[in-house]
């Protein structure tokens, strides 16, 4: 199951160190003209090697338009986009193939496959996760002419709380966090990790604004299942709330329904979700990232034939993955609202034909 | 969107107070001996009427099988579920038509479908997990015979958590609790809230032992993705984690790590699922269901015709939902779990082809 | 695999002398006033008992929607129909259940699922078809709102050929031929093979009027592709023709091509679809259908226990099916257009959005 | 719509004349040696250039597998092949870009999309077909290893038929019909056609042989409708047969039955496939190819404007497709039949589970 989405159906393919990954989206409507640099903007947000903060692979994550496009348009027929490998090195990998990394899908490939390319991860690398952001930019971009923007942000890491929003500010926070006084202290509380040969997990937040009443499905497709598969199908991603999640479980019926009014909802507890359909409030999302497996203190863990030993993960690594995953769930997030914006054309359009 | 998985094809149909709601399971294994008696106990465990914290709706929800059974024996034909809707009282909602109710789908899905069955919600209505559980029934039946139990129970009410795990109390706690002396204070909570025209939410936890390592997908189809969706896509639920989930995100990776053993895991922060792939750790997901939003209290709205209101709900409602969303969590669980077996067994079966 | 389509989504269930066949459809658009008795004056004309000519099976074939309807509107719900099995007579198939019947499903059910519900075929009888006829007609009624029409007609039956089509004629043809003089002579026919204890193929022909161009995808979803799977997914039918079809292979491309001209395609060898994709012209499918495998006659075949035996197949059966099988092609017909159309509105407005 | 298959799921993209075609294959079987130049093979016999009877376009066709293997493996991620676009000369086609092609997806295509890349018919292009037979490829593998071979044929060109299988002789001839006299005929069929500035076209028969009974659905996803969609799908093909096809029609029941005996079934008129399952026999299917379009003769037609104009279609063409189109008709027939196995490991692994 490398294929995502019902109307506009993204597929990826490619490991992390063979010679290229990329993605398939089918279902882009004809006739847009698609930025091509606005993808790489993007690109250019998740990839590795731009601060201290993070890994240290060196790649330039240059997306090649391979199909789909014709004279700058859209021409109905599936995009592929293509990313080459350059700074893969295989033979960093050459001891670890050998043991389990805790916390990573070695020990469960392996189970499940029963074979496994150990170069980085193979498929199970967070490089994966670069063309799905380049399929998001792409929906991203149907998303805007239709007045729809998604952004996210880090809301949380080791325990330190980002109190306020300063979107302003967030174009200047090595964590992407939208509170500059937070911001340094995460920063600061990564750098210790770090020192001590430790990761730390974090929380991002993810908006969409503009979405109008009506997407998402009553049933099955639930406009917040969606977005709870999808956000849970990044890497790191152990939870997902809407709205006020947890907390709504505390909350009685009176405080935690929100009020219809002539000038919208009075509040937004549900996160602009209700009985799975958007109500034309803005959609927020929280999803928990676990802190990064790969950590240079030894751990106990089993070989390949079944013997326990000590495994010590160096090579390149970002302590904290929650700033460099703000541009991959705001990519999910993108793929969720274009298909329900797809679904709802049928609809609508099914209603008046 | 009404039909859920992929290799175990579930299509469910029906209203709140229609003549009856129904489901039509795809993908059923042949020569299984379906136990009819098993649905029936499921779905027995989810119908109303059976407390008085429940609502008061008279169902007895006995399942008919219309096809894809023969001689007591499923024959790969798919098996179509039917139950009547038979306490139906449509006039109940008839003031109810002209306004939408706060916290309900009434809103969003007169804006997505410009329509709607204001019949006790028409199909938004929770009544249509009843057809879920007995799908999820067959699903069970096929889990058992590979060693999987998949076990739902109440960890907090109104705040009011759950210390313990006392499984042999679960049976006769009215919130389905497994801590005795938490399980009166939720009763008690529930009940000062109803006496206040009010309502409360909850957590819900789900267990599965007995999953084998190598159930789910590395990618897409990652299983804890597919339970955060499947989970989320039940009515109430504005919440989804896996494992440890939130509190993983202010954990250390030194911490949060599973370390693989000779004896199987040393932890299970991951909630037995790392890389979207089953460990053969028991698998844990915990969800947060939102207070009932039907509650007798008057709460501001607007009517149809967008003017400002107050409604309040009387009707026949649970005052928390959390206990009877027990089953319909475990269904939801199984139904998942059966979808991975299958697809794993095209994994295995075709490695070995 | 029960079900078929992509946006207009159809699942059947049920066997031939269970309690009841059914259909549910999903992705019916919400706000069509949905005439229930042009669905059964579809289902009449496929149903048994109509002439000496077809099976003695007596059926009323009523429908009951079950849901999807409110006010006799569609509110975006999928529609549940059902048809009672009245005449069921599970015991004429009581010798039949130990030997497999040639030219039926018998063998190869067997086969695929060890077991088998042996009561007139099964989930495998023709009876299924009912159900497709059932939605069928919903989509014909969507269709006829963008001015689609779906017409069928017997083009031959034992070799004897309608040489003109006198549509008025068609009503009054037991036949459903529309060359009356044809229609005499076929009918003679069915009643020689008849006395002979034996049965008769056919050919099937489907038009479809006033599909606009641009219907159809290029590539896998070509329409002449998803027509020739719609219709060979008809129990006897065997081989497909879109336009001229085989003779195609014996003309030169001068010949061949269709020439588009300021008033539309100068000839229509294409039977309407070039490229995969509707032109505008009228859209022409054939079907050849294979003789009734249950005759009279004795037959060769095996036992369940693989020992060679001889069978006479008596009980109540079409000598030719061709005629009944007339509005089952139509509404696979149908099905597939408006699957088509359907995905044509994401073309459109995804380019206008 | 650019996928193809259930579980063994084909996705395709790329145009005629740009950088490159690709496919990515999804669920392919873990562990399985990949024989790359297998695959090369059968890309080499359908690349043009080969002969003066095909088109005079030089691309080597070379595959380069992106993903998905490992150590000659593969290891159950997706496996990407991509083709480059070597020979590519979008200049010819400058001229045809404001007219529309008689018999070709021009009109349809800008009908649909209201964009078009008219470079060779851009995404339209019988060069789609190279990654299909990559992909066939791939399965062809699989299907080898279950004793399962497939092959195809030319049966009839421009009318003159194969009236014998020599299999012997199938690599010498160059339109690839097995019967060497027919063949020779058949080449001076087209010779003069191509002198008269016309095309020709023909019947492609492919067998299946090995496959075990049970393979393919009984309602919806039968195995004849899965192969003549297959089938349909290929770009020239206007017509399917299965076994004995229209010949059927004109049979009785007592002649068309296939009598299933102690060795075998005494017949097989029905291809191989009943009721929509493969019974054990030999699977054969025939296609109708018509005519190329791509003719030098002046025809009539119109320009983007609307207005009728006259056009001659020069470039490099094969004068009859047929040939070309075997090894695609076969690698169709391969993916029906890997998805059909797969299909099938479901049932039976799920039965014995």
């Amino acid at each position: 199951m490398n294929s995502f989405g019902r109307h506009f159906r993204v597929t990826t393919f490619g490991e992390s160190h063979g010679p290229a990954i990329g993605v398939v989206v089918d279902g882009v409507p004809p006739r847009l003209p698609l930025d091509v640099a606005a993808i790489q903007t993007e690109l250019d947000r998740r990839r590795p090697g731009q601060s201290a903060l993070a890994s240290g692979r060196r790649e330039d994550d240059a997306v090649e338009i391979l199909s789909g496009v014709y004279m700058g348009v859209t021409t109905g027929a599936p995009i592929a986009m293509l990313i080459a490998n350059r700074d893969a090195r295989p033979d960093d990998y050459r001891e670890l193939a050998s043991v389990f990394r805790p916390g990573h899908a070695d020990f469960t490939w392996q189970a499940k496959y029963g074979v496994r390319d150990p170069r980085g991860g193979g498929r199970a690398s967070g490089r994966e996760t670069a063309v799905r952001v380049a399929a998001g930019a792409v929906a991203r971009q149907l998303l805007l002419r239709r007045g729809v923007r998604v952004l996210g942000h880090v809301v949380e890491i080791g325990g330190i709380r980002a109190e306020r929003f300063d979107e302003a500010s967030l174009g200047s926070s090595p964590v992407r966090a939208a509170d500059p006084e937070a911001s340094v202290a995460m920063v600061h509380a990564i750098e210790a990790a770090q020192r001590d040969g430790d990761s730390l997990g974090g929380v991002v937040a993810v908006h969409a604004r503009g979405v109008p009443a009506g997407w998402g499905d009553p049933v099955f497709g639930k406009l917040d299942a969606a977005l709870a598969g999808a956000l849970m199908g990044i890497g790191a991603v152990k939870a997902v709330e809407i709205g006020d999640g947890f907390a709504l479980a505390r909350l009685r019926g009176s405080e935690a329904n929100d009020a219809p009014g002539p000038d919208g909802f009075a509040s937004n507890h549900a996160g602009g979700i209700q009985g799975g359909i958007s109500n034309g409030s803005e959609i927020v999302a929280r999803v928990a990232v676990k802190p990064t497996p790969s950590i240079a203190r030894p751990q106990a863990t089993l070989d390949l034939a079944g013997a326990a030993t000590t495994v010590s993960v160096r090579g390149r690594h970002d302590p904290c993955i929650a700033p460099r995953l703000v541009p991959v769930a705001e990519a999910m997030v993108c793929l969720v609202l274009v298909d329900a914006w797809l679904a709802q054309l049928l609809v609508e359009g099914g209603a008046a034909g």
